[in-house]
């Protein structure tokens, strides 16, 4: 996507663009809970929304629910806890619906206008109580510095809170769009969020906003492993108030592209984050796919790297054992001459190539170490075939990534 | 496939078979081993035989030669060796060429008929040097009880040899099977072996020989999967040497039915130990999807459970922590009614019901931690929708696992 020099990363999170409130509150969902755990996020008028969803058969209460509340395109608030994904339970589908009813009142709007998400620990049982209790609480508590409440209440494993915004200029007009995000392990393409909420003040469309959606998330959440985990509660949706003042976007003009920039600017910030929090990391690693012949080859390569057990167990010991590169670029499902590969791998320690034309060339192991034991590693491919490229993020595997799922319903 | 009395497990692994002998060597190809990593096995007259091969992209050397010699249906040695894979070498060819001439030549058989294997590092130099200097001292020790020699050469990070046989009868003449293996990272399916040698003294045409292979990896090391790595030089290779006396089988008759089964036999002990040898695992997983409509759905769940992470990392600390299996049942790429599954846990301590109908129930954890705390774990999946089964095997994802990868080279 193009870079537009008038977006420019801001604070405030999802209360960054005019009309968004969040607050939480500890709901002791899991009885053990020091934190807070359950969120509202909304909005002062009905706003443009759209959302994409977990690809598993095994879906979430509130995903289903959500997908419902969302088909008129149109949402106001977002009612979300962590602490029980609500995903495998008898109850499941009346919980999310009745949660969305006690917040549509407490609110004062439609329940069709709001979502719900959970996220935990999935098949554990779950009542009404603690949302009854305490979305009243909640709602009394809403603030238009409420981002960083609603950032860590939605945390479960993270250890960073993800929120991010940034803002820009439409026909004359200062807009803003923001984004927080969980995910930490489960995390795996389609969809690798978890989940994300994200809002901005931009009139935009419910068509032209589920499109720009579409196009950050192909370029971003869906270019993130952790675990290979497919969770069955990703949702990433988002909502514009309309409040910046700009003309509707109603087509893919060149508002529409400063628009999707801006989303990507944002987006692209919380999928670092979250790579670099996965479950145990303690790298991120980035693979750029170059001189591909089209974009779903370079995806398809850049996202099988990442996701190698092997390679992120070898670079959390900064071992530059790069044929296991090679090796998770062979299985990956694309059309390449292994052939004419190069490699090479850096952080900002320096470069070094260790593969030409598919083959291993000398290098020095001393730098090699020098360059993987940064926190940042990129690792390059370049297939030599064509223009295309793109870029997948994952993270080192690591003791902590087996100690904590060995240990999470504890 | 159907079971058969007369099937027998024998001791001898891949010499129990009439004809074959073998031998191994330290040929120092990692400038530190100190265990042998080379080895021959050869039969005293020309066999028929068949393979399967690496769908990786970045082929091993040996594998390409081996595909060659392959050709014709016939070889009679094999030259192997661990510590190096000969993958994205320069001269990888060359060595892999040449290293089957040297074979040959020391035996007086023709190049074509030798096939040859590598496994370890990949893209590491490697010489022609220790070939030429250790075959010859290998040919001199060739044994008719050479089959614990050669699967203890071709061990890497696998903590237990792979070996296997068994008797059985066709024609009234007794005849055997036998196998042996290496793996225990970088596996996964297809094809989930490193490498397998087998050997059989019945009399079996190169076509069926090759049916009865494919039919039995789809089975057994095709529904095996240790961290969802597909390695670049996985071999299964088969030897008949037809010394048995029974009539040549050249179609798909009962004594074929008779030498499957027993291929079965063999192979389903191989790939329960390699599993169970998983780099760093304490415990084999084994899932049964039963009900299903179609053999291909049971199997496509089956593969999704035990190579789930998430799952691993549950059972290595014994936590019943059941969402993770219907996670990982609905992301698998399969056609299912969620709301059909049951699911089942089972250990030679017991067995508990978890969910049913895609709901969880009560189960008592005490039980659930105990059935779990054994070494051998089954989960059963029921997907009540038809008649199908398939059976895969993993294991636990552990520290251990990442110790073992995160230092792998040094």
């Amino acid at each position: 996507m193009k870079n537009y020099e008038n977006i420019t990363m801001i604070e405030g999170g999802i209360c960054a663009p005019k009309g968004f409130k969040a607050a939480a509150v500890n709901a002791h969902i899991k009885a053990s809970s020091t934190k807070n755990d359950m969120a509202v996020i909304c909005c002062d008028n009905l706003c443009n929304a759209a959302g994409i969803f977990t690809q598993n058969k095994a879906k979430g209460a509130p995903v289903i629910v959500s997908q419902q509340h969302l088909k008129d395109g149109k949402a106001q608030a977002i009612i979300v806890n962590s602490g029980n994904a609500n995903t495998c339970n008898a109850n499941g589908m009346e919980i999310a619906e009745k949660s969305c009813e006690i917040t549509a009142n407490e609110l004062g709007i439609n329940v069709d206008d709001v979502l719900v998400a959970s996220t935990g620990v999935i098949g554990q049982k779950m009542s009404i109580e603690p949302f009854a209790e305490n979305i009243p609480l909640i709602v009394k508590q809403l603030s238009y510095d409420g981002s960083d409440a609603a950032a860590t209440a939605i945390m479960t494993t993270d250890t960073k809170k993800k929120e991010f915004a940034a803002k820009f200029v439409i026909d004359g007009k200062e807009c803003a769009v923001g984004a927080i995000a969980k995910g930490s392990g489960m995390i795996n393409p389609n969809m690798a969020t978890l989940l994300s909420f994200v809002t901005t003040d931009a009139a935009i469309s419910s068509v032209m906003l589920d499109s720009a959606l579409r196009a950050v998330a192909s370029k971003t959440l869906n270019m993130l492993s952790v675990d290979g985990d497919t969770s069955t509660n990703d949702t990433l949706v988002i909502l514009a108030s309309g409040l910046a003042g700009n003309n509707e976007i109603t087509e893919k003009n060149e508002a529409y592209k400063v628009f999707e920039a801006a989303l990507f600017a944002v987006m692209v910030n919380i999928v670092k984050c979250l790579a670099r929090d996965g479950e145990g990391a303690t790298k991120l690693i980035e693979c750029n796919v170059i001189g591909a012949a089209d974009e779903k080859t370079a995806a398809a390569i850049a996202k099988s790297v990442i996701s190698s057990s092997l390679l992120k167990a070898a670079i959390f010991a900064a071992d530059c054992n790069w044929g296991r590169i090679l090796c998770a670029i062979g299985y990956a499902d694309a059309d390449f001459d292994i052939k004419k590969i190069d490699v090479d791998i850096a952080s900002k320690a320096g470069k070094i190539a260790v593969c030409r034309a598919g083959f291993g060339i000398d290098f020095s192991e001393d730098d090699a170490y020098k360059i993987l034991s940064e926190e940042d590693i990129t690792i390059i491919v370049n297939l030599n075939n064509g223009k295309f490229e793109a870029t997948a993020w994952g993270c080192d595997l690591t003791y902590d990534y087996v100690k904590i799922n060995a240990e999470y319903r504890s």
